[in-house]
C-alpha cells in the first residue's frame, strides 16, 4: 500500500516542519531576554527579519542549489521543502544571537541572502543533499543526522567571522576587565529555550525521514528520546557545576547547558542506545559552561553563548558519533568538521569583509549607548516601564 | 481499507485544531502587548472570555445551524466539531482588538453570544455548511477555503460597526491630530503574531479536510506551503516600505504584514501555484501598510490594526482566487464579498446598538484614564513595575 | 496490517507528548507570573530542575517499577516511555508551586527524586501498570484515564504535606489578616494556563492509548472535546462567580477555574457523552472559586491555588466517574481517592521531614525578604525595570 507511506509521511514531516517553527519565537524570545531593554525590539526585528528573507531566498534559489531538484517520491514535495526551509534560518539564528546590540539590520539581512542562496545550501549539497563533490577527494562520509555540522556548526563558524569583523559591544572589555551584562529578562529566556527544545523534537524526529514502517517508528522514537535524553543531561550537568562552583543555580547556563546538550546529541541520536546520550549531552553540558568564560577571555563577546553552544557542540556532536558508534569512522566524522570549517569560515569571513565595505556591520558607539532600538526600530519594546539602570 | 482514511484524517484534524488552539494565546499576547499597560489585564480577559463564550454558544446553538447535523462519515463527528469550533472566536478577536482599551467586558460577551450563536453559523451556513440559499437567486458559489470572507471580513464588519458605534480612545483624535499611543511590550507582539502564523498551518492546512490519499496529501502540504509563502512576503513588502519611507524596521507593521498577508492568502492557498503566493502576500502586506493610516484619517480608532489586516486583506484575498483562478469566477468571489459584508455589518450593528442601550459598551473617562484593569478586572497587570509615563 | 497500527499509534504517541512538554513552559510561565518579582528566577529554575531530575530519574528508576517492563508490541517502546514520562515531572510542580516563594531548590530537588523514583511510579504501579496489589483486598479498580488522581491529587497531597512543613510565607497570615500579594505578570499568568489547557489535549486524548481504528479515534476525538469543554465550563462559572460577588472579572481566578474543570474532567473524559462534561467541569470551577479562600482561612498558604484545583479538583473529578458512569462504581472511585491519599501524603510528609533535617526546605526570612532570585540563582528576572511596590 504505497500510499500509507506517502500520506503518513507527509503528515509527519508536517507535524515536524511545525515543531521546528515554534523555534522561530523560541529564538526569539530567548535572544529577546538575554539582552538589554534597549535593545530587544531590534533583536526582536531581527529574528522575524531572518525567518522571512532566509526562507524565501531558500525557496527561490537555495533549495534546488542544495539538493538538485524538487521531485520527491517518498513524501509530497511541499512537505520535504517546508521541513528543510525550516532549518536553514536557524543557521542565521546563531549567528545573529552572538552579535546582538551592536549589529545592524540592513547588512545582517544581506548577509541572510548569501547564507540561505549559497553557503547553507553548499553545505547541504555536500552532507545531506546532490553532493557535488562525490567521487572526488574531498567527497564526505560524515554522519550528521540533523545538523550538528551542517546547522550549528555552520552558524557557529559564520559566527565566529562575524565578531572577529564586528568586535565586541562598547565596553564590554575595558581596562581588562570584563563587564557583566545580566539578561533583561528571564522569563522570556526560559520560554525560548523551552520552545527550542520542544522544535528540536520535530528536528531530529523529522530528520529520520520517515516513520511509516515498525523500524522507522522506532528510530523516529528513540531519536526523539535520545534529544531529550541529552538535553536534560546538559542541564543536570550545567546546573550542578554551577552549583559547586557558586552555590548558586544560574538559569541562563542551566538552560544553555541543556541546549549544548540538544546540539551535541543531533548528529546521531538514531545511532545511540538510549543511555549513550546521558554522556553525550553531559559532556555538552559541562562543554558550554568551560566555554563561556573561554570565549570571554579570548574578547570573543558573544552576549547569548552562541559559540559554546553551537560551535563546540556542533564539533562535539559530530565527533562524538565515531567515538560511539563502531559502523562509523572518526576520521570521516572529522573530515566533515573541518571541511565544513574550511568552506564556511573563509566564505562567511569574505562576504561579511565585503558587505561590510558598504554597509557597515557594527553600530556606532553612540547607537550602543542610546540602545538599537531606537536607531533601528523606531519602537522601544518597554516604553512604560522605568529603568532601573 | 476505509478505517485508514477516518483514522488519519481524525488524527489530522485533531493536530490541525490543535495549532489553531494555539490562537487563543496567539491573539492575547498580541494584543496584551499592543496595547498600554493599563489594559492588559483586561485585553487579557476579553481574549479568555470570547474562548470560552464562543466555543460554549457555538457548542450548545451555533454548530448545528452551521452544518445542519453533527453526522460526518469521513471523521470522528468530534474531531470534525473541535475542528470547526477552534475558528468561531476568532470571529469575536478581531473585533475585539480593534475596539481595544474602551470596550467593556459584559457587552462583549454579550456580542459574542450572538455572533457564536447566530451571525458566524449563518455565515458558515450559506459558505460551506447547510447552505439555506440553495436554490435561491442569493444562493454562493464563492471560493474560500479557510475564510478570507467567512472568519476575517465577518470580524472585520462587525469590527467596524462596533468602532462606529463605540467611537474612538479618548484623547486619540484631538485638535485635528493623531496622538500615536505606543505598544507597550513588543516581546509579547512577536510571541502572539508567530503564534497566530504557526495557527495559520492548521487553519488552512485543516481546511483541505483530508489527507488520507496522496492527491489530498499533497493539496495540504502546498496549502501549508503557500500559506507560509504570502505571510513571508507579506512581512517582506512592509519591512521594506516602511524602510523606504522611514529607515526605520517597525516591528508591528512587520507583523502586521505577515498577517495580512496570511489573511490574503487564506480563501485559495490550495489553488495557486507555489510561487502566485508570493505576490498575493506581497500585496496583502502592502495593504496593511496604507491602510493603517488611511484608517487613522477616516478617525477609525483601532489599535491593533484589525480593519487593515483582517478585513482589507479578507477581501482582497476573496477577491484574489477569482482573479489568479481561471476555473474560478470573479463575479462569484464578489457576491460573496458583497452578500457576506450586506448580512453581517448591518445585524452587527443593529445587535450592537441594541445591547449598547441596556449595557453600554464604551468605558467611560474616567474608566479610560485609570485602565480598564482597574474597573473591569480588579487586577494590575504589572503591579509592580515603576510608569515611566 | 499490524503495522499501520503500530506506526499510527507511535506517531500519535509522539504528538501527545509534544503536546504534553509544552506544559513544562505552561507551568513555568503560570508561575512566574503568579510570583513577585523578586522571586521570578528562582520560581523558573525551579520548573526547569523538575523537568531536568524528575525526568532523568523516572527513566532511570521509576518507570520500570511503575511498569514492569518496558516492552511494548503496540507502538515504539520509546514512544510508550516518553508519553509516561511527560507525566511524571507534572506531580512535583503541582507541589513546587503551591509552596513558591519560601521553598529552597536542593532539598525540592532530592524531594523530585524520591517522587520521580518511588512515590509516583508507586501509584502508577498500582493504579494504571504492573499492579503490585493485584490479588489483595487492597487492589485498586479505580477508572483514572489520566490521572485526576494518579498526577493532580498525587501531587496535591504532597503539596498538603509540604505546606505543613514548610510553612506560609512571611508575613502573609499576621496579627489575624491574610495580606493580599498581587501576581507580577498578568500576561504570563495567561500564556502559562493556556498551555497547560493545550498540554492537556495530548495528557487526555494520549491517555486513551491508541487512535488506530475507527472506535479508538473516535473515543480519542471525544475525550479531547470533553476535556476541552471542561475547561470552559471552568471557566465561565468561575467568571460568574466572581462578577456576581465582587463585579470584577478577576483573570487569575477565571484561569484557575478553567484548570480546575480540566483537572476534573481527567479521570474519565472518554467516559462521558458531550453534555455531562458542562456539568463536571463547571462544578469544578465553583470548587476552585470556593476553595481559594477556604484554604486561606485554615492559613494554608499557597500562592498559586495549587490546592484547589489539584488536590479538590482531582478528588471531585475521580468520584465523579463513579456518580456519573453507570458501569463505574462509586466506591471503586472512593477506595482509589484514600488509598492513594493514605500512601502519598504519609510518604511525603515522613520524606519531606527527613530531608529538611538536612536541608531545609524553607528560606529564612532575611533571604525572602530579600528574594529567592538572590540567594537561590543570583540572577534577577528583570534586572532593568524599576520596581514600583
Amino acid at each position: 500500500m504505497e500510499d500509507f507511506s506517502y500520506v503518513i509521511d507527509t503528515f509527519f514531516a508536517l507535524f515536524a516542519m511545525t515543531l521546528i517553527i515554534f523555534m522561530v519565537p523560541g529564538f526569539a524570545m530567548l535572544e529577546a531576554g538575554l539582552v538589554r531593554t534597549k535593545n530587544v525590539s531590534a533583536v526582536l526585528t531581527i529574528n522575524v527579519m531572518i525567518y522571512a528573507v532566509a526562507s524565501m531566498t531558500f525557496f527561490l534559489v537555495g533549495y534546488s542549489l542544495a539538493f538538485g531538484s524538487w521531485e520527491n517520491s517518498a513524501m509530497s514535495m511541499y512537505a520535504a521543502f517546508l521541513f528543510q526551509m525550516a532549518f536553514v534560518g536557524k543557521t542565521v539564528n546563531i549567528m545573529s544571537g552572538g552579535v546582538s546590540e551592536r549589529v545592524r539590520m540592513i547588512p545582517l539581512a544581506l548577509f541572510t541572502v548569501v547564507m540561505a542562496a549559497l553557503i547553507y545550501p553548499v553545505v547541504v549539497n555536500i552532507s545531506w543533499g546532490a553532493d557535488m563533490l562525490e567521487g572526488t577527494f574531498l567527497d564526505l562520509n560524515m554522519y550528521d543526522l540533523a545538523g550538528s555540522t551542517v546547522i550549528h556548526s555552520t552558524g557557529g563558524w559564520a559566527l565566529l567571522a562575524a565578531i572577529l569583523i564586528i568586535g565586541s559591544r562598547r565596553g564590554r572589555y575595558t581596562e581588562g576587565k570584563i563587564r557583566v551584562v545580566p539578561a533583561s529578562n528571564i522569563p522570556l529566556v526560559v520560554l525560548g529555550a523551552l520552545l527550542l527544545w520542544i522544535g528540536w523534537f520535530g528536528f531530529n524526529g523529522g530528520s529520520v525521514g520517515s516513520i511509516a514502517s515498525k523500524e522507522s517508528a522506532d528510530t523516529v522514537a528513540l531519536t526523539i528520546m535520545n534529544t531529550n535524553t541529552a538535553g536534560l543531561a546538559g542541564a543536570l550537568v550545567a546546573g550542578i557545576i554551577m552549583y559547586v562552583r557558586y552555590k548558586l543555580f544560574d538559569i541562563t547556563m542551566i538552560l544553555n547547558g541543556a541546549l549544548g546538550g540538544l546540539v551535541a546529541i543531533t548528529a546521531g541520536p538514531d545511532l545511540y542506545n538510549m543511555y549513550v546520550p546521558i554522556l553525550i549531552g553531559a559532556i555538552g553540558g559541562a562543554l558550554v559552561v568551560l566555554a563561556v568564560p573561554w570565549f570571554d577571555k579570548l574578547k570573543l563577546d558573544d552576549p547569548v553563548g552562541a559559540l559554546s553552544v553551537h560551535l563546540i557542540n556542533g564539533i562535539w556532536g559530530t565527533l562524538a558519533v565515531g567515538l560511539f558508534v563502531s559502523e562509523i569512522s572518526f576520521w570521516d566524522q572529522l573530515k566533515g568538521v573541518v571541511l565544513v570549517a574550511a568552506f564556511v569560515f573563509p566564505v562567511s569571513y569574505g562576504v561579511l569583509k565585503t558587505i561590510n565595505l558598504f554597509f557597515p556591520y557594527r553600530a556606532d558607539d553612540e547607537m550602543q549607548v542610546q540602545g538599537l532600538d531606537v536607531s533601528e526600530c523606531g519602537v522601544e519594546a518597554y516604553p512604560e516601564f522605568k529603568r532601573a539602570i
